[in-house]
């Protein structure tokens, strides 16, 4: 894990109003709530987001207060960004962890440590509906819930094993390997028996991190030459199963690289997410689907969730035995959460982008 | 069945010297053995090909020699064309349908009706392993082996059962609908149970035929405006199951159109035969395969010759019921075979198209 410095919370432009919740009158204490109010163009900037400062909302019948302890930032979010996606002067969505310290529900009770959807906060009302009390687990840090045991670890599994159905032996590449959802495919497969892990990145550090860190085979720094040439040269023999996460010039290179009957699974394409209005160009061997009789399958992982057990009981066992690292960046404060979003964009941390706005220990 | 009349036979170009088999002294009467002599650029011209006439061939032993009676053309071919694929002046192959007239192998006796791989002629050297005997089945014609029963059937079978795997009361779509490959496609479907059965042909002619002879719900013309529009009017409520022939825009117009967890059998790309140097744009919407957990697969009908008798298992008894009419288009003698061809790529013809060089009823 790596621990980057909190940087200073920027400046909030024209807070929106706040929803009634927030500003009640029976709130006590501090929160913070952050808002999109602009939509970006390329890279997001922190005049996109205001940091709304209100009273810590008391729970209604039926919910309770969730002091969050994590929030998960995460590249599909850039979409969201657009026109057509989250609303502007609202609060945000995405994953969180945290602990419950007031209940009017019968669900969850104080000190509960709950998953929940509302995170961009530091403090959250939730239904019983809209949280999962999480197991207490020894061994399993808290944060691992957002990670390799969250969306993140469940895109890497179902994409894996539902979707390309990696079978023992075979070769696996992915690309943004040294992301969140990256370094858990690698590590996941290694450990689902694949031949060969395979991957690329943004640096030479972080490739080097790859293979030195979380036990893939080999990676290269997709700047250091044409992508497909690099592929093949990783895999002359070529590629069972890919795991695509960027998109254009590189699905082309994968496309290119693939054995006859493999399989791409296809969950993101970061390469379009800054700019969605100019798609990058689809790759021009896509004929090649038909020539090697090759599998290109999209999945989403919120119609996989059924799947989260099924993760659970493959990863724990190895993550507790530290066959498996969790791989992480923690910023600290709620302050930095703009800045880790557009980390995770830019590429510039490794594995999965997590932000820590409350303690992780009882107090 | 639609018979055209038979076109001169093209004037043959500087033959190529024959294979010792066919020039063998022991040969009685006259064959025809057609080569490609030049690659061509664009549509197929009839001096890319040469006639070449010489004695009929005589068995060796292992050997039976077969007069050919209907020779199957087919888009596939087109690419086989390029460097790489066929040589020049060799004879050709392809599949064909013919009767045993001399045996030289215990396999094979006089009179067998078989399938084998040597067209492009009207005689044809095979080993017992080279030839299937076809089974004697009342009321099946022996030009089905070639379409419907044969790669042609085939290819539409395995698309719609192993790779798309359609369910009762989908919606089908499918390009090149009036072709070989769409006119099973559609059939299929219907017996299957789809819901609607949708395609898009290059005539208004082509897609009321469609329409009123294949059991079509509806059909368009390409040509009368923009892929997607059309597709999208057809299929208001979106298509579960594409079946794709054509590639480029077509591809793009059926991804928009696709529901969610749609999937798109892809089995061609005539689109891009005619100009494999300039591939047609890939589809603009290709992340649309994410959004919409889309899966685009192709598969090569050789792949999957073990469902040939599943395929006559589902399909024999619907054509002795009259409830699948196949659809042909047959020309007549080895002269027409490349205007046969021409015409396939051009899609002047409707169904499958065979070329009749001998007489289907034993003398």
């Amino acid at each position: 894990m790596t621990t980057n410095p909190a940087p200073t919370a920027p400046a909030a432009p024209a807070p929106a109003p706040l929803p009634a919740s927030l500003a009640a009158p029976s709130a006590v204490g501090h929160a913070v709530t952050v808002h999109q109010v602009a939509r970006p163009r390329g890279l997001p900037t922190a005049g996109d987001f205001a940091f709304v400062e209100h009273a810590v909302p008391a729970p209604e019948p039926g919910t309770a207060l969730v002091e969050n302890v994590y929030l998960s930032v995460d590249p599909y979010m850039r979409e969201a960004m657009e026109e057509g996606g989250w609303q502007l002067g609202v609060p945000l969505e995405g994953r969180s962890v945290g602990r419950v310290v007031r209940s009017r529900t019968a669900g969850l009770r104080p000190g509960d440590l709950v998953f929940h959807r509302r995170a961009w906060r530091t403090h959250a009302l939730v239904t019983a509906e809209e949280a999962r009390v999480l197991p207490s687990l020894p061994g399993i840090p808290l944060r691992a819930w957002l990670g390799v045991l969250g969306g993140t670890g469940l895109t890497a599994y179902v994409g894996l094993r539902r979707v390309a159905r990696l079978a023992p032996g075979e070769t696996l590449f992915v690309d943004a390997a040294a992301g969140g959802v990256g370094t858990a495919v690698g590590q996941f497969a290694r450990l689902m028996g694949a031949g060969r892990v395979l991957g690329s990145t943004g640096s030479a550090a972080k490739a080097a991190h790859l293979v030195r860190d979380l036990g893939f085979d080999a990676a290269f720094d997709y700047h250091d030459g044409p992508f497909a040439e690099q592929v093949a040269a990783l895999a002359p023999d070529g590629i069972d199963v890919g795991f695509e996460n960027v998109g254009g010039e590189q699905l082309e290179g994968l496309i290119a690289a693939m054995r006859p009957s493999g399989r791409i699974a296809w969950c993101g394409s970061v390469a379009q997410y800054n700019d969605p209005a100019r798609p990058p160009a689809a790759p021009r061997n896509l004929y090649d689907v038909v020539h090697k009789s090759l599998r290109l399958e999209g999945f989403l992982v919120r119609d996989h969730r059924d799947a989260q057990r099924e993760l659970e009981e493959f990863a724990v066992p190895h993550l507790r035995s530290g066959r498996m690292v969790p791989d992480d960046t923690v910023t600290e404060g709620i302050g930095s959460v703009v800045d880790a979003f557009v980390g995770v964009l830019r590429g510039s941390s490794t594995g999965k982008m997590i932000v820590q706005v409350g303690d992780p220990e009882e107090k």
